[in-house]
């Protein structure tokens, strides 16, 4: 169902890899809803997705845009405008990759370099593209960020690594650049910390299918789906949540709030 | 603007008083976006206020009910779905009072029977509503629960006094119930903690003004209104986010996050 | 070990029932460490209870008093005060009974006037406490009060059911009197997050069992004992600590900052 | 006062600078309770500070290292333990510098170079203390690290700038390890979040005074000095407190929970 509730609205969605992106359903949703987009994501994402069947179904460019340079997301911003001929609405960060994860590294050894490169890519990339809109000036008074995050900065869930310190960077961003942008533009910045979620990345952590079943069997409304995600982005990108700024809203059927399930306590006793 | 958000939609307000409330603004907005309603409050309260205007621009029964009297809410909830022709769908609570600052009883110096009677007005009271519906099953799969608390659950406003432990059980209410109607009902139920706001009843509480200016000045977007309350509310009562559940969503400005504002620096300079 | 830590210091000690209550292991502990304490529970407490073994080891009078009783708060003061010939430097606050548990109501068919004693004997005996105190001024300065609490004021375990509540409204209770304290007489309160403890009173709650050793297989360190939490409490009640306060603290293993573990985990797959 | 708290102990301290150093004031107290120490700094930070007066009161070797280099730090333990003759049970990190602050970087306007240093050198500095820790089996069961943090990693103070995310990253990897290190050898690593205190390197940040001032007033026990942060260490060096772990613990005299004292609110009415 659409209700129009981002009619008039320009945005940029990061992150859309394939169809179990939850960047593409948001990308989807947000033009159900009457926005116009534009697609980015890094180069090589770009030739390994789907990106350009999305870009056909929603009408919307795709720009390029490695988030570690300042002068790509320069680019994106300055085109984005350029093709909206205005200013941006509403921008969602899905981004994230830890290298040590990626190359088996465990927690207690990884890489400094790595970890370096994942921090930069994963949450240091919200500081450049918000440090970048606010130089050039490139969203509109009241226009929402979003930023895609995981319980994980809050609690140990060790297969997870470090990229739950990567997260922890990621809301710290959020909360500090949402008051800035707060006191000078209106802007508001929040994170969704949503449900474990059966992406085409999230497959690449180990043990990633037990641990969402666990999550499954922890959460009361059960885990929330990609599309679910998207849903509740648009809500946050609208006009009816002006006034939620720098938090760190969890979309996950309950999980965050449940010390243990009658589910999880059967299994635990067998 | 509207967006046919609660279209179908039927839904309980309870606390409407007059036009500062919020449950008041809620409840236009909700008939706004297409949900019909019931609306109800404490006999003495229906006395007072002028509910009787907001019944007819809404177009909805005045059911009253006591928040503490079990027969009451069961009256409430059996007249509501007889009135809907079928089961509720969401359910605004709003009520709260403290019987100790209003005899100004500083919290040093409280009266226990006052103190018991605030605690089931203004927190158990949500627990009776949720356990009537949950007995006579009394809403859809997928129903949302809101309650209004204040910030006070989490840090000490000392004027706040007992109704910042009344406001901690009822969030911790929310928690514990949201729980148990989300495993058996897909019901989700959450807590919205609103900037002060300028409401007939919050005018009760001591130093009152001093403190929303405080929040204004400690708040990078400001304080939030009745009406972007009432705008939030709406989201949450909506499909778009039918995975939250259990949580305590700050709706104020960013407040919540903000240790201080250069603003509330000067001031303190002077 | 013992070190001298309390030497001097004079407290009270609410709550040994028996050798497996954490109270019993605080007043040990206490004594062990120099102090002078005074002994008090509820009159059928200590009836049932063996509180008489504690006493003769201790060295302390044990002082009735109902805790939802002002008239005995008072007298256990009065008279503490009398028997040590001063103020109080420190008190432990270990109380907490559930009357819709023990009757095996469940949270969603709560009887409320069982709820209201819940919370009278278990969260606003606290309050009734410093009250009591703080009217007859009965801490020195830099006192220290902690009470016992636990993780389900923040997540819901099912079978803990309204006692959830009754710690939300107890944790709520000493930030509260935390800051009234603090400003007029520097006194700190905090609360101590406890692991589940194989208490007698803990053994009353449906599963407790399974649940035990569940949270023993979530904690990196497992589960704290009663004589692990009588130290840390000792350390609360020296002057190590003397700028904490309104503080709810963690002692449990690592449980609280934990998301899963591998042992959980492979108990999942099985 | 001495207890003997950490008799036969042995632990590193970082970041003992000059006499307003916490690290300094640590050392001391350490020592006092019966502690054999040594001290570590940056070369740099060694030639600027008067740490031999602190080695020479301490009976303590100084072994220069920079936290960013695994060749000095693995330099350091292995030293350390030739020089006690077995493994360490404490130590504390005390290790901190934004190169944005330094250089007059607002935090819209970040140098992302400078930006990797600081938190090199202010947060992932303790994995690599760790690690290398780890790797080289370095620390004894039981042992306790502790890092000092700041409550910007919660909520945004505007001249904290980007140390609030080296402070957020911090904790997450003292939570992250934590896990990791309690499993395999029962070590324990918390965070304290301490008033904000007149240390040199403290005094750097703009606007200082005046924060100093406003926490002063905000905290119902007033700034906990750091003295006393130094007597809260020793407490969580001590085998008091065995199973607190992977926690963040606020030393600040009640400010993180408190919303606003009557003290603010008269200056706010000015």
């Amino acid at each position: 169902m659409a209700y129009n509730l981002l009619k008039g609205k320009k945005g940029i969605i990061f992150g859309a890899l394939d169809e179990n992106s939850i960047a593409w359903a948001t990308a989807l949703r947000c033009v159900e809803e009457g926005a116009e987009i534009v697609l980015t994501n890094a180069p090589i994402a770009l030739r390994m997705g789907e990106i350009n069947k999305l870009a056909e179904i929603t009408n919307a460019p795709v720009i390029p845009a490695d988030v570690t340079s300042l002068e790509d997301l320069n680019n994106l911003f300055t085109k984005s405008m350029e093709h909206f001929g205005g200013k941006i609405d509403f921008v969602l960060h899905s981004v994230g990759m830890s290298l040590n994860v990626r190359k088996g590294k465990p927690y207690t050894d990884l890489d400094y370099d790595f970890s370096h490169k994942t921090f930069d890519i994963s949450a240091m990339s919200l500081h450049r593209v918000l440090q970048t809109a606010y130089k050039l000036d490139a969203l509109n008074e009241w226009a929402s960020v979003v930023a895609l995050t995981y319980i994980a900065a809050q609690r140990v869930f060790p297969d997870y690594s470090e990229m739950a310190d990567a997260k922890a960077l990621l809301e710290s961003v959020a909360r500090s650049f949402g008051y800035h942008y707060g006191i000078s533009k209106k802007v508001r910045i929040n994170t969704i910390s949503q449900s474990p979620t059966r992406t085409t990345a999230g497959s690449g952590v180990k043990g990633f299918d037990g641990f969402i079943n666990y999550a499954e069997k922890m959460s009361p409304l059960g885990n929330a789906s990609a599309k679910q995600c998207a849903d509740y982005t648009v809500s946050l990108f609208s006009d009816l949540t002006r006034m939620v700024t720098m938090q760190n809203l969890f979309h996950d059927g309950g999980f965050s709030s449940t010390g243990v399930t009658m589910d999880v306590m059967l299994q635990m006793e067998k």
